[in-house]
């Protein structure tokens, strides 16, 4: 985009965010066909098909689209909207090819003093369990620690347990975290995380698909949650239980052709039956760090995990008939080769032959009355 | 088998196994082409090919047959061969058909109370680590329980930490349990096991590929590994760090196209580390459960893991509309049905036929002012 988008369009985007419920599949793609302005004179005037209807009738007379625009800017914040360079453009790809999922939204709330596609272009999702486990939100603000460090964007819901111990990591680290809310940018839920979303709102950003003053139901948590499997490359569920609200951003993340990740956690938890039932599933990977998560996203380009140290022969050296040899000497005595090769089956002349390699090698020493064997490290 | 065996053919075979250390590919061979008490014969002689020569010259004036037999036997013990109705023979098909990992024994040092073929008819495998954590013997223990109550039995290498619990499990449940050694099974190993063992002998089975009084080595636990392998329909790794000798059992279990199983642990736990690369590699099935490794292993017929309660919609109902109408109603007070239409952004012609349903459905109740919200559960 090189010319900004007209306040007639924004406009028209408010209006139209605050008159459907999203996702409203059918407005949406007028808009496509007519463009926002357009659109938004015909549900005005209720000039629409029937299924268009069904998702404006009840709320057409709604005319704020200039007291929200507001609203949100006193609060330091914007409409962001498709017309906009910040509009996440990549990462809402997958939602328009993934329409049972609802696609991409017609606009966005957003507060805070990034560039929303900037923000995203390199970030995560994190979610689980709001009634999480000490284990749990351990290991989500660790997980959010480094990838904040290694420059990844942690996104994730600011409900209580997994996703507010995300966000705080990723804060803690001075990296950048994305609160996607399912009400208002303007409303502080849950309330016990008055002051975190004060914080993201300063550092990092705050996304709603609602318009301000919209209050939080449980239809729009399922609605958000596939904002927050968009925008991050890849979602790691932390702790989910056998009913988690995770598991529907997990399903999601699926649909959307994303990766999905699981942290696995102790058997004897309730909080882990739902990672362990995704990971059963076999549609999900494990990850147990946080270079694991950045191998799993991929597309971060050349961020491949390193090998866990040294990946040695899983028999150790010295292997094989050296080995029965090294296992046949004694061990605070010396014994004699005959003795070593009745003791390993090792026939007498290889152990002739082995014998010197192992002295080489540090593990034998041929003292007086024999072979001895030297133990390893 | 209708015959039993003649004492020649065990005797020869008692020879064999005491002459040749374990495994020996090229003997296995002559043994088959020629029979045992044939093989045994050239052996003695010296008059085989260079390959069976270097498997058995270091000790094939060890003429210890008899002694061997007897000595097992004055331990309630005895020599399960090949030609015995108790040798287990589809288990170790397997090996047969997995050269790599070694192949058939040419016989077994057991003791115990039960015919050998008939306890591993159902059977399943739980290792790992001998510096296991307490979450990791908790679940040995606790798995080993369960199986042994649902008439599995438990396969394991009667090592410290993990192996020891899924013995101990078993047997606490009155069940039925194997342990097969890297000695002689007339050998208490590890010493700290001498209890262990000695119960084992009495209400379970010793299995050993060694002759009596052959002392453990660390490349006989690589060989005996092969046989916990075989002899369960699968192998579960409870914990295994990040060398541990349990990826070893791992690997023979999916050479031998056994299902590799792996219970998940904390991923801040060094003793999981090795079951979460496991499960990584994506060859290795997650089990949190005993009714989730008996459906792993699969063959033991129609014992399908019961569905994880009723598997309701990830969304809860209700659903769609009915959920935004209900999410809107009023929760202390009665609201119209116009405010609920504006509320839930449903047309006000749905929520009118919407509102019915959820009241039959227990979900909203008509009250003089409007609809009130009844709360579920």
């Amino acid at each position: 985009m090189t010319s900004p988008p007209t306040d007639a369009v924004r406009l028209a985007r408010a209006y139209l965010s605050r008159v459907a419920e999203p996702f409203p599949a059918a407005l949406a793609a007028l808009v496509v066909q007519v463009g926002p302005v357009e659109a938004a004179e015909l549900v005005r005037a209720g000039e629409v098909s029937p299924s268009v209807a069904s998702q404006t009738s009840a709320r057409r007379a709604e005319e704020r689209a200039h007291e929200d625009v507001e609203r949100i800017a006193k609060i330091g914040g914007r409409l962001v909207i498709p017309e906009d360079d910040e509009w996440p453009r990549w990462p809402f790809v997958a939602l328009a090819n993934a329409r049972r999922a609802g696609g991409e939204p017609l606009a966005l709330w957003v507060r805070g003093p990034h560039d929303l596609a900037e923000a995203v272009d390199k970030a995560v999702a994190i979610v689980g369990s709001r009634a999480a486990s000490g284990y749990g939100e351990h290991v989500a603000a660790e997980f959010a620690y480094g990838l904040a460090q290694a420059g990844v964007t942690v996104v994730s819901g600011a409900a209580y347990g997994i996703d507010g111990a995300a966000h705080r990591g990723a804060l803690g680290a001075g990296g950048l975290t994305v609160a996607v809310l399912a009400c208002g940018a303007d409303f502080a839920y849950p309330a016990g995380h008055q002051g975190l979303l004060g914080k993201i709102s300063r550092e990092g950003l705050i996304v709603s698909e609602y318009a301000p003053g919209v209050m939080p139901a449980r239809h729009r948590f399922l609605t958000r949650n596939r904002l927050i499997a968009a925008l991050g490359g890849g979602t790691v569920v932390v702790e989910a239980g056998r009913r988690s609200g995770a598991k529907n951003t997990a399903a999601i993340t699926l649909a959307l052709g994303r990766q999905l990740m699981v942290v696995p956690g102790p058997v004897t938890s309730a909080s882990s039956v739902g990672c362990h039932e995704l990971l059963r599933d076999g549609q999900a990977v494990s990850v147990s760090s946080v270079a694991e998560i950045v191998e799993s996203v991929g597309r971060f380009g050349d961020d491949l995990a390193t090998e866990p140290a040294e990946k040695e022969s899983e028999l150790g050296a010295p292997q094989g008939e050296a080995m029965r040899v090294y296992e046949a000497l004694g061990k605070r005595c010396g014994v004699s080769d005959e003795v070593v090769s009745v003791e390993s089956g090792v026939p007498l002349e290889r152990v002739r032959a082995l014998l010197p390699e192992l002295e080489l090698a540090g593990l034998a020493l041929q003292a007086d009355e024999g072979w001895q064997k030297l133990e390893v490290r």
